[in-house]
């Protein structure tokens, strides 16, 4: 390990590309915001500064056996960066630029720290009328939206997966034009089951809606298209929540209150944070189903949730059939801690029941692996586990994460 | 072999499961309207009843080890289910049923053979105002509709790649609501490259087209929305068009207008096969590039091809970057066939330097590997090969096709 680690300091040719500074070691193994922390910390973590880094760096980790973890947002909620076994957690926080803008083949190059909101607003900036859509419901899901990657083999190797030539780029992403109008709008229901029934409606009907968001107590639906189209969009969304008991819609008056009341959204989980008490933790964590159980698994899980006794709550990306649940407990008293992870446990038992998944969003990581295998059985995860060894012999690139380490 | 060809009788049970007749082998193994058609046929055609019989064949074939080619459609253009190593051709004819349809959450499961004009036709019977989309402008591509498929490996072992239970089902597939209010205009132009330009700009303002198709002379374009939005839609291409020297939009006036606008788009390849005279074939390939090259190659390919004195022509599902040529020659004339080989070639290599691919949508196949070496590099396509590797260690599922067997 000292001797990998020495060899990349000289083959990278710059001091600070390791470090292995306590509180670095502990801020790239441990999230406080992850249900799961697996024992071990990284031993090292490197900072390349591009893809020749980052090849080279493979290279001597293939050569020693050493596990290499990637880390960008450092967002994941299932301990996805965290580092059972040692290794070096590559941070890719000075790779974050955009490499390349193709207007008009509505296309961008980009390294892979880039986080999304910070290219939409260099797209605003330069007037380019384009966006990165990650909005699932109309857009798609994030491989829809990739052309292309560039990838560092296990062995150092780099490939492109598609065409686009060149050396220090990631990834080519698709764009979108950005919607003539926007429209974002609450409305209260009496239940959540109602809340939830209108939104699966909503989906069968196939009005194009962006997003659709469910909170326990408020919801969110933003509608994106030309004027006129949206206009009749919302017409289209309130016969729908009328005939389930639907309260009035408050729509936002101007962008400053559409933000405002996306906030409410996106900012749930940091707001669940700041409510914990000393030793308190929270655990986050989403399934989803097809649209005619969505009704049903929340009014079940909710109230499974609120016979917890803790501070709790349901809230998702309904549109896509994916809710989260979200719950304030203590890790260190073993009762609290065991009933909340049976909780869980039950709601995802219930999703894959429903013919759902045990993940939506979060992905399976090291917290979920036992939840993928009753997903999915033994021969599908064969299958993943052969690609696997296929591509990383030595199983040391995140290894433990998703399947066991064999 | 035929020691594997007596064991899947004898387990299948039934007698009119496998075929040797001369006719049968020869209509599994070539075809008349693909560019290539390597020597040697497949020596026997199964016809499977259900997912058991298929993972009881792929058991057999694993131990005996004899190639494996599925067969479905036949519509293949680049010798995708050609049998250059022989081996069986499993002809899943008679598994082309729907299997459940759940109208709730919008998806239905179908075996491997199902048409997807056919699947609409009973979608729109039972009034379920559900349809399976295939235009990838709108709607996106194939892979982006599919929930989950049920997989028979290799050695026979059967896996389910998600959720949803069952045996005998294949694939789960995702379906969209019809829209409400559909258009189809043809709009003449000067030049091709003016009916590209105008393309690629409608693309970039992101008007939502269902498809838009190029011809050397004929172009259509289908508008798919509320009975409002698809009025606006039209009026925003209208004044692009305009700017490009577009001439008047011709209109469908009904419903059995639509489909005669159409089908001179789908049928155009039976039309070209029509045409030939004895000894003839037609050379049928496409390619992909970005928006911004698109009027450049269809350009220079047109030119190109014209230049040859053959009957040719250029069509394409141009929304999504992609084109087609189609080139009527005789295969036994070395001279002739050397040039349209040539012509082919320079446009896939034209369409790779524009950083485009080699096939939008017949892929790779027989006819093909070169192509995808040239797009992709051999440290791509050796990713490709390791997880082909672990997946078909004997190399006996569809072996020749998109790389060579080792």
């Amino acid at each position: 390990m000292q001797r990998a680690l020495e060899e990349i300091r000289e083959a990278l040719g710059h001091d600070d590309v390791i470090s292995t500074d306590p509180e670095d070691l502990w801020a790239h193994g441990y999230s406080e915001w992850s249900t799961t922390n697996p024992d071990g910390l990284p031993v090292a973590v490197a900072y390349p500064r591009s893809t020749r880094d980052v090849s080279i760096l493979a290279q001597i980790c293939y050569k020693y056996k050493v596990p290499v973890i990637p880390y960008s947002g450092g967002s994941s909620l299932e301990g996805n960066f965290s580092a059972p076994y040692g290794g070096i957690s590559v941070d890719f926080a000075f790779m974050d630029k955009v490499v390349q803008f193709n207007r008009d083949d509505m296309d961008v190059v980009v390294q892979p720290s880039i986080g999304w909101q910070d290219l939409n607003e260099q797209l605003a900036k330069q007037g380019s009328g384009l966006f990165f859509p990650i909005d699932p419901v109309k857009y798609g899901t994030m491989k829809d939206w990739v052309i292309n990657l560039t990838v560092v083999l296990a062995d150092g190797t780099v490939i492109k997966t598609r065409r686009r030539p060149g050396s220090l780029r990631r990834a080519t992403l698709k764009l979108a034009v950005v919607p003539e109008d926007l429209s974002v709008a609450v409305v209260p229901f009496p239940s959540i089951r109602d809340a939830a029934s209108v939104a699966a409606e909503v989906m069968q009907t196939g009005i194009p809606i962006a997003a659709m968001e469910i909170m326990d107590e408020v919801q969110m639906k933003v509608f994106a298209g030309t004027k006129s189209s949206v206009r009749e969009n919302i017409n289209q969304v309130k016969r729908i929540a009328k005939a389930h008991k639907g309260g009035e819609f408050e729509f936002a008056k101007d962008e400053q209150e559409q933000k405002l009341l996306w906030s409410a959204r996106k900012e749930s989980l940091w707001s669940m944070l700041a409510l914990r008490k000393d030793g308190e933790e929270v655990w986050s964590t989403d399934v989803a189903v097809p649209f005619s159980r969505l009704a049903d698994i929340i009014e079940v899980s909710k109230k499974e949730m609120d016979d917890l006794g803790l501070f709790a709550s349901i809230l998702g990306h309904i549109g896509d059939g994916n809710f989260h649940e979200s719950i304030i407990y203590n890790r260190t008293k073993k009762e609290e801690r065991d009933k909340v992870e049976k909780c869980v446990k039950n709601m995802v038992k219930r999703a894959i029941d429903m013919e759902g998944t045990c993940t939506g969003e979060h992905s399976v990581g090291w917290g979920k692996k036992d939840s993928l295998l009753l997903e999915v059985g033994p021969d599908t995860l064969g299958v993943m586990r052969a690609i696997k060894r296929a591509l990383d012999p030595h199983w040391i690139m995140n290894p433990g994460k998703i399947m066991d380490v064999p």
